[in-house]
């Protein structure tokens, strides 16, 4: 599922996310202010993205799944060779930590919260 | 719990953490290569930070519960006055995003993954 959401991120659509979150979805990204708090509100911040990003390619390295009951913790480190973001063409690498927690919810696996961010980021100056 | 540990920490002892912590507890936090795994490894980490940390005064801002059975997911984002680091004597302020996931281990709720990030963090030149 993670996967597939990534491969669908790297295209530019942001449904593949948005499809597998869960209505109370919570959500952590390093351009945030603060943690946006369910689906709707995530829904009106990703969806200016589309067809904004270009992941050439990505490794996800050492995805670990904690599961307890109908929860599941997926963590990874992810490294991004990124063509293009939401501010225009690119050639960089991004290297980031992620925090995704599942739950089954009437049956279905959703993600629940979802935390992104640098690997070895530095903190900007506070204002 | 969270407040318990977060005051001991802020008072330099590491202890308040590590004792809530679960045996397969995953660690994320800004300054490091890649995630954590497993309290012996997080114990390794973060004993040498005992006595180095001083934290005056922090604000949880809107602390969340999203509870599914015997897991629930705390976040909020952390404002710190931080009088001393590891580095030394400190007057700063820093601001964090952070999840807690707890789970019921044999009756005792415990942390089984950590994940610390900036607030409007910028990402660290790829080397």
């Amino acid at each position: 599922m993670e996967r597939a959401a990534l491969d669908r991120w790297g295209k530019g659509d942001v449904n593949g996310y948005l499809e597998i979150d869960a209505t109370d979805v919570t959500y952590f990204d390093p351009t945030l202010e603060k943690r946006i708090d369910g689906l709707a509100a995530f829904t009106k911040y990703v969806t200016p993205f589309a067809g904004k990003i270009g992941i050439g390619s990505y490794a996800m390295i050492d995805p670990k799944v904690q599961q307890y009951g109908d929860v599941a913790v997926l963590t990874y480190n992810l490294l991004d060779k990124v063509n293009k973001t939401p501010d225009g063409p690119a050639n960089i690498k991004m290297r980031w930590n992620c925090t995704d927690v599942y739950a089954r919810v009437n049956g279905d696996w959703k993600i629940v919260h979802n935390h992104w961010s640098y690997t070895k980021a530095v903190s900007e100056p506070r204002r």
